[in-house]
């Protein structure tokens, strides 16, 4: 299942490194972590994205914060560290249950010696890890059951392995799709201002021998009518107990416009991304970007200096627009009600 | 009505004189068109563009043509010139229209002298400019009649002075009611992916002292959400009898957003826009453009180096999805019949 993709980091050493996704696909250049701050301003700065790989990257920064600590006041530097790195990116739900849950980990093991504590939290690191996988597993085998044979896919942002550290959720479904002559061809959404589509997801696509072509994300509605998509397929940052869904910036575009031309719109992720504690999505905070990620690419001004810019990185599509949620704990329709 | 905005060209000593919109808002540099190749070639890489004013500028090119022309073959010569300029862009109908115009009115008056004729022919295209002014002037009383008090406006694209010589369609609306107090406030569409909201729409509302914030094209839905849009205007470059309209990728998106959100989407078009030879959108021809305008971005790569790119210059709004259309002649409501 593993496709030729570059993973997004690795352990090694008992230190964290983590590629720098803004530099994909030009270059492939790995960053090294040495402390928790490290990993906070990684996901700060995007070098890493993707829900569910900054929830496992924020888990690696618990290790490292426990390297950091001083024995006398680990509890304090844990729970500070823990804190501080979920709030990098207050929208996706994973970074908050991974590190959370490492946090947790660390306090009820505290009273063991530092190294020893070090030694059972990296085990538990590699279980969350296995557990992605396995997730990840079962949400392809239940997003490739949707679909129809030989399908014309949309796709938005980047969902694959960069965003999920291993297999991937939409785009996961759409690569294991293709080896099952599932989907035949895949649009994909450039998803401006970062470009994740057109630098990460044609990148991943294009490795694992996916036919795709690349549109601007304006181009959807004309790429859904006159190409004939079957489905539009994306990610989630977090979903509400209801099914609002947040995700990158123009998902709620897409799932209007998939319902205009009545075709299905679905949303992948594992259940870590769903938040039990909050009923719908005017709860979730949707994370406002520095101007700067809008009015410079590639470093060159594409607007006049004084323009005022707005940046959501996120935005919420209703339940309601949304024709099945895929988790790796099966398939879920509207209206939804996510009680676990 | 005429704000400090730059002009998109002038005639001046017998030439045409054409700024260089690749450029703006960064540099302000006119190119020098001495044939009608030229202004073919300008039309082309979209030195300049906007329907209204590929139109008026296409019309400059058959006055050099008639410099051009040998006398003895003169007839054929603007045949050939006008087919050529029309070729540059076969989606916008204006173009179509005042080359045609301009051919029809030379062929009549062949019998003059060609200094005679070339005369009457500048004649002629000052009378067109004129009525293109004077069509600009009534489509935004129309445009600005429409509008409730200090409402908040979405456009796209650019449809001011520079996409129509003078005043604007949608864009000229958005101008004057700021002025009258209709509108408050304007998210400007960046429109990939030659960025005609971020460089040219940006330049002339900051010139003319209209509050505007630039957004990325997937960021619409949100913004007419979460900002509480009250409109969303356009311009057109052909409108079909039935009123289904081609304007830029990324119009029939926001068609179907503003309908989901129950909101007006007004088109605003000299009737120069509207073509009664065709009955439905179905036979508008959709410019397919290089994929290179995609791919790069300031002469940057944004995807990978081998990535199959589609690039649709337009897209065709069904007039179902169309509030109004907003031309000289008056404003229109579905179902639309245009006949004159």
């Amino acid at each position: 299942m593993k496709n030729k993709i570059v993973r997004p980091f690795f352990w090694y050493n008992s230190s964290l490194y983590i590629i720098d996704q803004i530099k994909l696909p030009y270059r492939k250049v790995y960053i090294k972590c040495r402390s928790y701050k490290d990993v906070y301003e990684s996901i700060k700065k995007m070098i890493v994205r993707g829900a569910p790989v900054i929830g496992l990257v924020g888990g690696y920064g618990i290790l490292l914060a426990i390297k950091e600590a001083k024995c006398k006041n680990l509890k304090n530097f844990i729970v500070k560290a823990a804190k501080k790195i979920i709030s990098a990116r207050p929208t996706a739900y994973n970074l908050y249950y991974v590190v959370n849950r490492m946090k947790e980990f660390v306090l009820k093991n505290s009273f063991l010696s530092k190294n020893e504590l070090f030694k059972i939290a990296v085990k538990e690191m590699n279980s969350i890890q296995e557990e992605n996988y396995n997730s990840m597993l079962k949400i392809v085998k239940n997003g490739v059951s949707l679909f129809k044979k030989n399908s014309i896919v949309l796709t938005h942002c980047n969902t694959g392995i960069l965003a999920c550290g291993d297999i991937g959720t939409a785009l996961g479904i759409i690569i294991e799709g293709y080896k099952k002559k599932k989907v035949k061809y895949v649009y994909v959404d450039e998803t401006r201002p970062y470009l994740q589509g057109a630098r990460l997801t044609m990148f991943e696509l294009i490795s694992a021998g996916v036919p795709c072509c690349l549109v601007t994300d304006n181009m959807a509605a004309y790429v859904i009518k006159e190409k004939k998509v079957d489905y539009v397929i994306v990610g989630a940052d977090r979903i509400a107990r209801n099914g609002d869904t947040a995700n990158k910036i123009g998902t709620y575009n897409l799932a209007i416009l998939a319902k205009y031309h009545n075709i299905p719109f679905y949303v992948a992720a594992p259940s870590s991304t769903i938040d039990v504690n909050i009923s719908s999505g005017r709860e979730i905070v949707v994370e406002y970007r520095s101007e700067k990620e809008v009015k410079y690419v590639n470093d060159k001004l594409i607007t006049l200096k004084n323009a005022e810019v707005l940046h959501p990185a996120f935005d919420i599509t209703p339940a309601e627009l949304i024709t099945a949620i895929i988790t790796e704990k099966g398939i879920f329709n509207f209206p939804y009600d996510f009680r676990y």
